[in-house]
């Protein structure tokens, strides 16, 4: 892990998707392996972050042992949100990673970021963008619209064993409620 | 993950030595696998806590490798410390990690507050105290004592790469000076 | 009080009005006293939030002195924010509380984060929602519209007293120039 | 409560003792009522701050109904630390109580920021200070002497039935292993 | 500075503009000088706060050099919010500055939050808001529009020559994103 | 001030006092000018910081004019302490201040971080270290010993014109009744 580099990829998982897993099997297809951060690890139960740290790490698991990506060609990180004082986040994220030189993401503010800090910043070829993503999925479970097929099965059984679609559907009703 | 349970085992890894991969081996050797927690995952660069979230990271994959314990028996998790609100620091450790109901830990505030919330807690078998603890390790490192054997062959080597033992007596004779 | 649990009931009191006390006096004929916790305790100045703790425990006191219910049924207390840890929301307010088994609320997000906890949550038997809100309340104050039959006659004259509704206009206004 | 204003007086309450009461006795026998504020009301669980908010309220309405001092003639309010900006802890006070004038301590940094805001600050005639102090008390318990005589009957109960001095020991024992 | 007190000027800065020179021009005219605070300082790289403190302090200079207002007729301090807890702001902004009694806003909230505390607030004579404002800036520059005339000559090059315009743009595109 | 780039001197000037005058001396006899960062910026009212970010600007306004130093010459800013995640204390001081490439410090800490972050740190020749440092001056008011000369003539006054050092007296005090 020391001699060998992983280059970053950075999501917030909520939840994890098709979408996560295209994006890491690329990463690593290329590299020989891949840093996961999960942005956003101590938010939850909000609206747009349902679900905390370790329900995303089980979710993560049980992912990549279902796309066969093996945990060795991994390390998975959590980065908390510094609010307002953005400049402070891209050193957090090197705090709470390994040492990298490239960072993949498709979200303009966080390659800005980094882009400011020197680090090379690549985009993700997406999975069909407008279905794989978490805000669409967490827009389908609140309209009642089907959604297993955009996230991996196991992620699907374990979604519906915690109750996650009811949360994800009480979590709106507050907001508009408040 | 989700049908077998693993126990939590929460240490600050500062640095990861023989010890703690005693333990780890200890609990993986009872049930299917740990939770390993990295506490006071936000602390860095005092003379307590020398080593950054992501560096005591890449010393526990190198020990868990060598160790021969493989990634798939382990969820790897940090959590920060809460100061002063000591209460929430369990309610913490629960959103940042995978449901559990057993708790191995042998420091005794650690091991009240989980208690208080209703959790099992269980003491590790310790491999030598005196020598196998991160304050040892550090100790002697400030006074120019080897500590090589207190570690893993990985362990060490990677402290030396990044210069570890420069760091923590600096830090150490930084603390005198103020 | 440590013998006869109360149960709790937790509102934002901005300002105090004839729901609230409705609410309170609902549920102290049915239980032998009441947790009243006063939430996002450290916010005030902002628009929806105009009042600070300090104002609304007197509020509380002079609007229950003048429905006649007597404080030794009461436990008054204040719980801040905490804002995106949600989960530890709940926790924090069992540590500001005295011990409760049963929650009173109509918030669908508060309600939910008791249930997740394991707490039994009842609902509020509502003294015409549409009229008795601080959110009508501060509207009405804001639009100029009489809201003085809204809220316990000595909730108005103290409010009067501080020139409570300039504030809540003042905010309002401030908000819209930002 | 609005045309009378009460006094303040600051505590930790760890816990409540008879020091206490004597001094809530003496403020109320010369004024109408009293403001109870119950500092570093979020901290708990370390050696010197071993009980929640809530615990220390139930202490208070326990101790203050055993000394016949109604609630009507107080206002008991929490307020947290602000570490560092020691500046702001006045302001801060100011938001959680309803307004006083007049503020009875016998803590020097206490009443140095309150006089340097412009407050009147009183000393409280002290209970025998050696032994009506909360950290006598704590002493005690650690080391296993008798403390049933310097706190109210009733808060003697209640933190034995808490297992308050197991609490405080355990606390205390682990700062040492620490 | 201690004989002579001056009264306070706050704004964001982001980024400084020639309604802000205006206005501290205004100010030294009467008075022999003036306090000039910084609010939101440690806030940067959002779509309203684009710049660090550290970049602001750099206009403020190149400004103040442009037009001729001699350092030592300014005191320049930074104040961060307080989120929430805006009671406690005014108190901050005191620790933060020498003594004043005179306080220069525009701004409905600020100018509220002080006169509460007891200060004198003044409006400033705008010089064209619509045009001078940072608002107006950020939105020019994010919809290609020249601005390069609502700023002073030192400050549009020090802008250029940081990229600042490319900051905003990428800034706003980056929220519409999320 | 942009194309010359000043060096960084950090320090807590708590007072300021000839050491502090003697090194900025020194840094603006070898530079252009200097970055003057105030650490610490929020803290006050304790022991070891007992004056705030608005008191310590006035004393450097102070003592510059009194060395006949110009505030042209100088950039003054804050910077906060960051409890714990010290590894983003370089980041904020960079958020913080103009450009800068080079450091003066004696701190061995402030050091270490600036040289893990790339940065040349240089030590500043001391003027009588015993004498001349702000934990002497301290240690002097409380013990009631001679001061004056440790000062610049215009510091003392101020100092002497805020009660100073019955505050630092106070400081002391109290944190030993605590």
């Amino acid at each position: 892990m020391r001699s060998k580099q992983y280059p970053l990829y950075v999501g917030r998982f909520q939840p994890v998707h098709n979408g996560h897993i295209h994006a890491i099997r690329h990463v690593v297809s290329i590299h020989d392996g891949i840093i996961i951060a999960v942005g956003s690890s101590l938010t939850s139960h909000d609206k747009d972050n349902p679900f905390t740290f370790g329900e995303r790490l089980q979710m993560l698991h049980l992912a990549l042992a279902e796309a066969g990506i093996g945990l060795e060609k991994t390390v998975i990180t959590g980065v908390p949100d510094i609010p307002y004082a953005h400049f402070l986040w891209v050193r957090l994220v090197e705090a709470m990673c390994p040492p990298f030189k490239l960072v993949y993401t498709n979200q303009p503010f966080t390659g800005r970021l980094f882009k400011e800090a020197g680090y090379e910043v690549r985009p993700i070829p997406f999975l069909e963008r407008e279905r794989y993503s978490g805000a669409e999925i967490r827009r389908r479970i609140i309209l009642g619209v089907d959604w297993s097929q955009l996230v991996p099965a196991s992620v699907y059984e374990y979604l519906v064993s915690i109750g996650g679609a009811e949360r994800i559907r009480s979590l709106a009703s507050s907001d508009e409620a408040v």
